[in-house]
């Protein structure tokens, strides 16, 4: 089984999609049902450290994970975000594009949840967090509907 | 002279940089400096609406806008966003991609800037708008930059 990690954390439990080259997990701090990461394998750890054609597969992947997302939790639109550097917000050094699916009033428009993704990858204990078991079982699910999806799409 | 829109609105006087498919423009209500919007030509709702194709020469361009834009500003760090469907935050039915290059402790933590993302690409009264003839200056004097940094890059 592949090791997957995100920075020096090691994030398999939670992963629920990949190819060659990245993977996607469910985030341990949602802010929305669905909220989910998408990362190169290689821990790049910004977006300008992609080369052209690692850039491609990076968005290509993030958009098919997106569409599954959308389907699987019944919505039609998505934040997709990216924090690129300390100064925006990066807290683990490896690239890491947020994708929330959407829905009407999901989130309360006061509560300042960008700035919440900062904290969202690392162990702030303010934070909300999923339990290990509560977060494997739901990427568990995730996984065994990302494959279903996939060979229902080819 | 080529014109550029924004859904139904002409912003060709606040487009800086163009390739045959994409273009972007300086945002009139800018969260942070150099805080820069890529579109495609096409006025496309959805990301998920671009062909592979399509979708490869917007986010190739939306990058080489953002080391651009890194550079003029001198900034290091970036943050990436798209809104995608009214739920999260799109306004204007025309895809966009917002650039913010970013800087240690440019934006107040408690802002709640990005919820006024939604407000920056239409007409709100209560969000702050650059006067035109600012506007105009900036994206004129960001297109000169662009168009020498193209050409000392190549």
């Amino acid at each position: 089984m592949t090791e997957y990690r995100f920075g020096s954390q090691v994030v398999t439990g939670h992963t629920f999609a990949s190819t060659s080259s990245c993977f996607a997990i469910y985030n341990r701090s949602p802010i929305v049902e669905g909220h989910s990461l998408i990362l190169p394998i290689r821990p790049a750890k910004s977006l300008l450290s992609l080369s052209e054609g690692e850039q491609a597969l990076f968005f290509g992947f993030s958009r098919t994970v997106t569409e599954f997302l959308l389907e699987n939790y019944q919505c039609e639109s998505f934040d997709w975000t990216i924090q690129d550097g300390e100064p925006a917000g990066q807290t683990v050094p490896h690239l890491h594009l947020h994708v929330l699916p959407r829905r009407p009033g999901d989130i309360d428009p006061g509560s300042d949840w960008y700035q919440q993704l900062m904290e969202s990858g690392i162990d702030i204990s303010k934070r909300f967090r999923l339990p290990d078991e509560t977060l494997f079982a739901i990427s568990r699910r995730l996984k065994e509907n990302w494959e279903e999806w996939l060979a229902r799409r080819d």
